[in-house]
């Protein structure tokens, strides 16, 4: 329960901040009402769900490589990086792990952010000057939206995964520097980007392509290195590759992946790498243990692709809405947003954890439920949990 | 060394991405004409160097009953979150610890974050609507300038800690929500921000007072409870407080504290909070433990200002222009961005690390710097470091 405040007493005006957290309480109601409220769930260390919700693809965030190089670099170096990466929070790890990264996603260069936010915020950024234009697809996510909008740069949003259409914004544009900005495997619907149309589409317009691979590093492509990797761009000069260290392996953070002269471009004048902690050094080292084990995970992307083609068997063999499964996520259409969260607390209930997306997370307004699949989960629970989802199906 | 890039071929306009590439060497090549090339230089676990750089105030990072609470969370929970917060990253120990922030800070609810630059981008579009006006102090960090950018907000910058300007730009917009934007400690020069001047000034206008408490939280106040406590705000109902988790604490992560109604208006609505990978729960751990070891501290923070005196008092003796300390940050005056470099590595020659600010990084175009407190340094090391830091001055 939330105390309550202590009075205020003397202040003829505080009307207007009370006004302020009035509006906020009006605004909860309303989102109430549209069935919008969310909740945190916390979860317990061994809870017996079985996750078809999370990111952990390659169910690397309890392999035991990850945890004891963690718990190594832990006793190391002490919890946090205690400053930013240019003013202490630099370690050995952190440079390993840049090293390691460059050389799995085959670009020149890779730097590390304690999140992949912040890395696509820096990446937008450092790719826009005053006369860019921006070429965002639809379905982007938050934070290359935010990327777009902080930069202000002029931007366009092109429909989803339309290669014609970012032609076309591209032809309006003569002469002007310009990027177009994507994701490799969206991250509601698991669909694929038509990376190699986009790419020759912006190389003949001389554009820069942005790809967030947060969704397809670990789970794609030769050795796991990505969608970029797949469509065969790795280290294309005009190629820039974002992602998440979150995800297939298991950690946290973020990273920037291109040319040379990006990444120093970002080390001098990024602002969300420059005055932000670094990630913490016990966390550097899962994830660059967890990239040992997803570059050479071939049997783990094998068993992936084997679950995420189930789901959607069984959920289109059950007469739900189901997309095509590209990587790790699958998503099922539902009626509406209390109908997805009705859905999903009855998977709960009985053990199954289950995203479900609603606006404004979702790119077209609609509901659904999102189905990850974490090869680190047994796969006789995986078969049970997918069944439940099929039997709490509205 | 970098690879080459491969040759493209066939590819008759990829000239304007090379151009791309092209204007980033160039703008590097100033930079580096300019004095303003940076450096990562990665650190070993057992560097033998005297810490004066980082922001590990209280040598928490290294605890060892912090470091034992997050290797006991990285056996059960594994390293990474696995998801967003919403979806499948919110465990038991982000709620006991979103729990005992709010307790320590005397905030309703606290809300942590992934990063400090997260909480405050996310605190400050959450205090802003269409007709809101953001005043925002000089100094700010750049979190929180971005935050201020990135809403979009009509922002007035004011000179530093300056509560008349404050009052003025609120009266120049008389009946408009407004917010007033500001650090506790300065993260560059140490120094205190006028809260109670700043919040009585707010209240007079009905303004939100927003206040990014990263150095003060841990540093002063009762118990630690930071520079917002230490003036006898916590807990007003028109204060909002922010801070790292990376600092004082020792982790990584950041926190928004303050009404219910605001945390529950950024679990519904915060961009950053909702579509970013949750803080892995290893690092919310020992955050937890930290927060305990630094609420019961008070002998900490009696080393930590005694050694904040001496760096005072020993640059001052020498005739070194020095900043006042407030909490754990000291600032010493450099000649230029050159002489600032140079100063700092021959002191990291000597096994002393420094922080070394140049434009862009600080507020008003000068170069210092600066040296902070960490009492888990022992003592004669400390007072060693001083010294070389003197004897290497230019």
């Amino acid at each position: 329960m939330p105390v309550p405040y202590k009075r205020v007493v003397g202040s003829p005006v505080v009307g207007d901040a009370a006004g302020w957290l009035g509006n906020l309480e009006r605004r909860a109601r309303l989102r109430a009402k549209a069935g919008l409220t969310r909740h945190l769930r916390p979860r317990a260390a061994a809870d017996g769900v079985a996750d078809l919700a999370g990111n952990d693809y390659l169910g690397l965030s309890r392999h035991p490589a990850v945890v004891a190089a963690a718990a190594s670099a832990l006793r190391g170096y002490g919890l946090g990086a205690t400053g930013s990466r240019l003013v202490r929070g630099s370690t050995e790890v952190h440079a390993a792990l840049e090293t390691d990264l460059a050389g799995w996603l085959g670009t020149q260069r890779a730097l590390v952010y304690s999140s992949g936010y912040l890395a696509n915020l820096g990446a937008v950024r450092a790719l826009t000057g005053p006369r860019t234009l921006l070429v965002s697809d639809a379905h982007n996510h938050a934070s290359l939206i935010d990327g777009c909008r902080s930069s202000g740069a002029e931007t366009v949003v092109t429909p989803h995964a339309d290669p014609a259409a970012v032609g076309a914004a591209l032809a309006a544009a003569p002469g002007r520097p310009a990027v177009v900005v994507t994701e490799s495997v969206f991250s509601v619907d698991g669909d694929l980007a038509p990376l190699a149309d986009l790419h020759a589409v912006a190389r003949a317009h001389g554009a820069v392509l942005l790809v967030d691979d947060a969704h397809g590093v670990g789970v794609l492509g030769p050795h796991g290195a990505g969608g970029v990797a797949a469509a065969g761009l790795a280290g294309e000069p005009d190629v820039v590759v974002t992602a998440t260290l979150s995800k297939a392996l298991g950690g946290a953070g973020g990273v920037v992946a291109g040319p040379e002269a990006l990444v120093r471009h970002l080390v001098d004048t990024g602002r969300t790498f420059i005055y932000d902690t670094a990630l913490p050094p016990a966390v550097a080292a899962g994830v660059r243990a967890a990239l040992g084990v997803a570059r050479a995970g071939d049997d783990l992307r094998a068993e992936l692709a084997d679950r995420a083609a189930a789901i959607a068997r069984v959920c289109g063999g059950a007469g739900l809405d189901v997309t095509v499964p590209r990587g790790g996520v699958v998503a099922v259409t539902a009626p509406g947003p209390e109908a997805a969260v009705a859905w999903a607390a009855d998977c709960a209930d009985r053990g199954v954890a289950v995203g479900c997306f609603r606006p404004p997370s979702t790119p077209d307004g609609s509901s659904r439920l999102r189905l990850t699949v974490n090869v680190g989960v047994p796969r006789e629970a995986f078969d049970r949990a997918l069944a439940v989802v099929v039997e709490c199906a509205p």
